[in-house]
Parts: structure tokens; sequence; C-alpha cells
């Protein structure tokens, strides 16, 4: 603090927290830039390997992750590489589950490997859809994941099923927000409607400010289209510029 | 302790652990009577996800060997579930170390939602053969299990690559005989030769008994073939009825 | 014909034919008797690697069927080994019509090299069940078999969107009759009601009689569960004896 | 023909193939700009689902081909994704044969779908060079290769094992060449040897010249690298200025 800035007094700055997916590539392929990403981002979604993501994938991310403090958290997926878990699938509540603690307990044994851990849980394409509005999907991941620790949040959208199925297990729920999303209401604009995305960088930028000064805990950014990262990275710089800290949801 | 006995003091009765490949089901196929099994052996080997064992199989095995007091082991694999982990593969080493970290790490979490965990780790296949004559291969599932947990043995041959790079590691190994594979001075004989495999059921027994005699730490059977689990119970009788206690050979 | 026989004319034989699932192994893995079943039917419904079978089990079926006369018809299922294609899943019309166009192909050269050919078509599990209510689905499976070869019938259920989407496409379409499960009005009963299965050997036996006699042009029996191919010979007895000839429905 | 030409009389241009791996990508995952390389390349090897490749890029592929007059070859390999199909793996023979059958098939029935058909077949990766030099695995692509179409010729080193196989199966074997990669007697230099690729393009595109001047009758160009697609486009036009048509080994 010097004598000529407005205030003697520190303001708290408030932390916010910047979540994308990472390591999604398989043997020799790649989706996202992950080193890139990792600059710029609190806390990385790290694919398990059911629709991508493979063990040497989840090391180095890991090991990147942990060097640069960057959360982890298990991007959990139904078992579709080819589908890139993309589709629906009717997968039996016992069987979801037990795919689930797999997917889980394989990256958080990798992140231990790489002295850090897994930090929360977050489920991937359809089944992050699913698990929104079908509570035995729903259940299903919030039984696997208090099976392997009950402290672990997941992070998904607010008033969804699995809000309430983490609810009702005790688990810690943290709800994320979209940087690139349209909101009507307060609920996100479906993807069928044609302005359901942002296209203009601008305005990606400006949501997530607005999304941080609204309180939200986590906001997605996406890293898998050209230009992605560069974008997360505005946001980030406009998140610090708007006196926000950058810092996980989950330490 | 009746007066007709030759001692009126109690001998401590030796331990012996008898371990076999279990959990070698994919979705809806089976291999090995997994129940059966886990009422015979004292240490099971479960198949982790890569030549066999998908997540639901794992968690119904080690629920029940949990239930049971039989000790967990991973048995890591080539991931090559259409050969069953049988065929050679030259992995890299790096590829070779994550993928056994996620599939130990994957099991591991798994046994510890059901209240165990994972107690040792053994190669299963081609990997098991390969890790007995391979440096490279050898070192990089020393390595893989060094940077899990250091307290994990390792379960393979004697004299062998793998032993050699666990005592490089400064993991624990433990040396497992075969109750049905003829040796000679001291080695295996190779299953090219006629007489590799004892087919006489009373040549199982008595060979389980004289490993356990002569020091066998752990004494491995199969349970994938006609008859096998009779043939285990067998052995099993036939240890106890020698003096010995059956128990896991890693607390 | 013996005197005493109402008529000195032979009356032609009417064929049926009966179909079951067959090669619906993986790798080490076998769910079904192949060799007996094939023994017992007319038309083997082989399994094309994406829910089952392997190359090696479909040639061996092949080789098989093509030696006893057996008809070979392409079960193309959900890219889904883990769930035995028994799960529902939202396939992009394009991408199920180019993973059916696969299988079919597949399956369909390794018949020729083996001196035969695929006769039909016939979806498995999840997804036979949505091409009966699906016009999406349906649509891209006739596309495919229509790009493949106009000529080749598709199997399935009486009135269902895939009857449609092939007259639709041209492509011939083959009813199918199921041994096994009770019908009410014409329509099967679902599954979810108590009685919806026949569980008496000798239910299965006189449905199947009465099925031939109104008319069905191919049967299913099942393979896969203990005594059912019993039950499938039992089936053929009686249709033998009631003056059927069995028969591919697809010469 | 200008009058300074040293001829009046039209000299026969000699046709030279260029061949390249495409359709190299997975559910969401490509590694190869395959529309680029098709207007460069004459012959193009395509992944068929072992080592890369899903029935939709397969598709897509073929009928491109189609459109431009690009001859499709089956890429067959091991079942490796994860691998790309670059670890030799020990499969047994009658395994590999129905291996590369079942790939050769789904392949060739895709392309006629989309009007065209398979023309040749060439291994990929590891798969290729244990092809080389293992007479077991060289016979068993042969006979699969020979059971379903003895017409199609076989792409690979000179001088190999499996031409050798090729030979003895009465199977066509076409010779390839490589622009990239340095030859010395006759032979390739060994990857382990430090100049055994070229990192020039002139080189590149001086000897791709120099081995169609020796009547090399396919040369293969690589796709998968930066720049490559420039590079082989470079080839191309260096052929057609030397006076080479581009035109496929297999018609």
């Amino acid at each position: 603090m010097s004598p000529g800035q407005p205030s003697q007094r520190p303001v708290p700055r408030i932390g916010v927290d910047l979540n994308a997916d990472l390591g999604e590539g398989f043997g020799p392929w790649r989706l996202t830039d992950d080193e890139a990403l990792l600059a710029v981002i609190t806390s990385a979604n790290v694919a398990c390997g059911f629709h991508a993501g493979d063990p040497l994938i989840m090391r180095r991310v890991c090991a990147s992750a942990a060097a640069r403090g960057v959360a982890i958290g298990a991007q959990v997926a139904y078992r579709d590489l080819a589908g890139f878990g993309r589709r629906r699938m009717d997968v039996p509540g016992d069987v979801l589950a037990a795919d689930v603690l797999y997917q889980l307990a394989a990256l958080d044994g990798i992140a231990r490997a790489e002295g850090t851990r897994v930090r929360y849980v977050k489920a991937h394409g359809a089944l992050y859809n699913t698990a929104m509005d079908d509570p035995l999907q729903a259940e299903a991941i919030a039984a696997a994941v208090t099976a392997y620790d009950r402290a672990l949040p997941l992070l998904g959208l607010p008033d969804s099923e699995l809000a309430t199925a983490a609810a009702a297990a005790g688990l810690p729920y943290v709800a994320e927000a979209f940087a690139d999303r349209a909101y009507r209401d307060g609920r996100l604009v479906p993807r069928s409607e044609p302005d359901a995305v942002h296209r203009d960088p601008a305005a990606v930028v400006a949501q997530a400010v607005a999304l941080a000064e609204s309180g939200a805990a986590s906001i997605c950014v996406h890293g898998d289209t050209p230009g992605a990262v560069g974008l997360a990275a505005a946001v980030r710089t406009a998140l610090l510029d708007a006196g926000f800290d950058l810092e996980p949801f989950a330490p």
C-alpha cells in the first residue's frame, strides 16, 4: 500500500473460479491445448478415459496442473469414446455408479502420484445433461462420489436433479455459470434456439464479469474451439481488471 | 489337544497364501466363479478393466472379498480386451507406467469404497511374462507402483527382472509358486514342453503342500478351467490338513 | 403315405424359419453354444463386433453355418460392448447408418470368404427396440442396408417404424414372432408385466407351433439361457411333427 | 509442343502413383486434412477402425475419393486404438487373419455403398513393419486378402516377408518407395540412425522424382505432420513437371 493509493485499508478481493475441460485427447489425438489453458484457468475438468483421456494424458495434465496450482476435477462420462460421451445412454444406476467411481478413483490416484488430488467432480457431455434432469442417473453419480469421498463437491447447474441428489447424499454442490451461453430468467437458453451461444467475444467477456459480480462461484469457459484459449484469457484478464481474484472454488 | 497327541504345547501354525485370478468377466460375460473362489483363496488378483473386469464386476468382487477377509491385489494388464491381455505388446515405458497406475488407482478406489484396499500388485498374462524378462517393462511397472504407494508389494516369479526392478525401486517383492506347473532345478518348465502343466489333481495338491513346506509365501491356483474351483478347494484342504494356516501374504 | 391317411396325394409342406442370436462372445468369452444352436435353427443372427462378436468368432460361425445350410443374418447393434448393446443410445442418424453399414459389410465379407453371404439384417437389443418406435433410427438402419444391397430383407416386429422405413426405402421386410413371449391382441405383452415371458417349456413349444400355423415367416428362439438349446430343439421337433419344413426365410 | 523441343512426336507419359494415409481420425478427433490430401494423391490408404477410422469417417473419405478418382486401399492394422497401431503385438495367425478380413470387408462394403471399391491392401504401423520381417504375420495377411479377393494387390516394401507370402498365395504385390526416407544400397536407412528421414523439402521432392524415374510404381508421402500436405503437393507438381502422369497403381 503506497501513500498515493485511494484507500489505506485493503479491500478484500473476491475470488472467482474459471473451469474448463482438459485432457480431451486419446492416443495420438488431441482436442485442446492443455498447457495454454492451464495458464488461464483455475480448475481443470480432466477427462478420465471413458469419453477421452488416456492414462498418459491424464498424468501429464495432473503434473502440469499441480505445478501451476490449478485444481483438478474428475470429468466423468459415459463409456463412449466413439461418441465423445455426447450421446445419452440408458445406463442402469448400479453400472453408472461403478463407472463413475472407477473414473474418479483412477484420476485421483494419478493426481496423488503427481502430488495433488481430485478436488471436485463434474459430469461430461450427455451425462452432464442427463444428470440435470434425470433423478436416477443423478443419484448414481452422487452415490459414487459419496462412496469415494463425502467431502468432494459436485459441479453443475443450479436447481437441477444433480443438485437435489447431492443435497440428499450430503455432498457439497457448487453451481457453475457459462460465460458463452445466453441466459433467460436465470436459466440457460436451450441450444436449439438460434441465440443460445454468444458468438461475440466481447459479449462473452462482459457476461463473465457480470456473472462474477452476481456471485457465481465458478464460470465455465471452453477450450476446444479455434480461438477459445484466447477468449478464455480475455475473460481472465477482464475478471482481474474488475477486481476479482482468480482462484479455485475447491481449495 | 487330546492326551494322545504328541505334544501338549501348541505349535505355531505357519501361514501360507493362496492366490487366484478373479473378476475376469466383462459386460455380460464371465470366466470365473468368483464367489466360489473367494471361499477358497486368501488373495484375489482382481482384473482392473484393461484385459477384463468392468467397474461393476470389480466393485462386486471387492465387496465380497472385503466381507470374507480375502486380500485384494490389482491384476494390471496390457490394454487388450480382445486378446485378454495374453499378447505381448511393445508398449513404451511411460505409457505402460501410466496404464498400470490408472488400473491400480481405479481398483484401489473401488476397494476403498467397499471398506478395504488394494494390498499388492500382480501383472497379468503377457505383461506378467514380459515383466519377468524385460527390464524396461519391469521398471515401468515398479515405477507406477512406487509412484502410487511405496509399501505395496509386487507378486511375481523369483529371480526375475521384475524382482530386480522392485529391489531397485525399494518396493517389497513377494515370490509366488504354482501348484500346477512342473518345476525343474527350481525354475518353471516352459509351457512349450509336454509335461509343463500337471494334469493329475493329486499331483497338484501334493505340489502345493510341498511348496508350502519349502517356504513359499504365496501359491497360485487357477480358477478359469472346469473343475478348477474344486481343485483349489482340495489344495486348501490339504494345506490345512498339513498344518498350515491359510492367510493373505499381505495383511 | 399309408392307406389310412386322409389323402393319397402328398400335401406340400409349409416352410417355417427358426432364428436365434449367435456368435455373442468376445475374446475369451462365450455366451451361446453356437455349434449346438446351429444344429437346430435355420437362420443365425450373427453378432458383428459392436455389442459382441470378434472377427475370429464371426468367421467360425460363418464357416459352420455355411456347412450346415443355415442362413446368416447380420445382427447389427450400437457400439456398446460393455453394455452388450442393451442400452438405448441417442446416436445421430448419419453415425448410426455408417455403423450399421460397417457391421453389415464386415460380416458379409467374412461370410463370402467362407463361401456364403449375409441373407438378412436384424437389429440387436436396444437398437432393435428403438428401431421399432423411433423413425430416425429406423430410417438410418434402412438407409444403410439400402446403400449396401437393396435386396437384403430386414427382420423385425410387424407394424413397426422399422417396417415403415423399410417400405419407404423399398427394402423387403420380414416380420418375426417370438416363441417365448406372451402376446395380447396380436402385440407383445411388455416385459414390465409379470407374464411377459413364458417360463413353461410346453407353452413355448405350443406357441411356436401356433405361430407357424398362423403363418409366421420366422420364429425367434433364444439360446443364451440355461436349457435354451434344448428348448429350441424341442420347438424344432414339434414344428417338424406338425408337418412344417424348417428352412431359412431368406434363401 | 513448340518447335524448339527435341521431338515433334508426343512421348507417352509414364504413370506414377502417390499414396498416403487417410481417415486417421476417430470420433471427435482428426489427424490428417483428408480433403486437402485427396486433391494431391492418387491412392488413399484408408484406416479401417482398428488403429483409427470410425465408420462415418471411412464413409466420407470413400465418397470423396470416389468423386476425385482416387483409389482406395484398406489400411489394416492391429486392434490398438490407444496405441494407434504402432505397437508390435504377438497376435496368433488365425486371429490376425480374421482381423484383417474384417477390416478389409468393412471398408470395401462402405466403398461399394459410395460407388467404388477397395483396390489394394496396405498394413499400418507396427503391423506394416512386422509383416516385412515376420513370416507368420505376413502369411496371415496374405491369407486374409486371398480369402476375400485373389485379385487385390498388397502394397509394401520390396524383398520382404510380405512379398514372399503374397507370391506364395498368388496375390499381386506392389513395391512402394518413400519420398522422405533415406536409402542406402537400395534399402531404407533404419529410423534409429540420425539421417533416416529427409527434413529438407527439396530433398524429398528430388527423391520422389528420382524414385519415379527409377520405375517405382507407388511413392508414399505423409500427411500427418505440419506442412505435410504442402510437401505432398510439391512432390506432385515436380512429378508432373518431370513428365509423369499421376495415376493410381491399381486401376
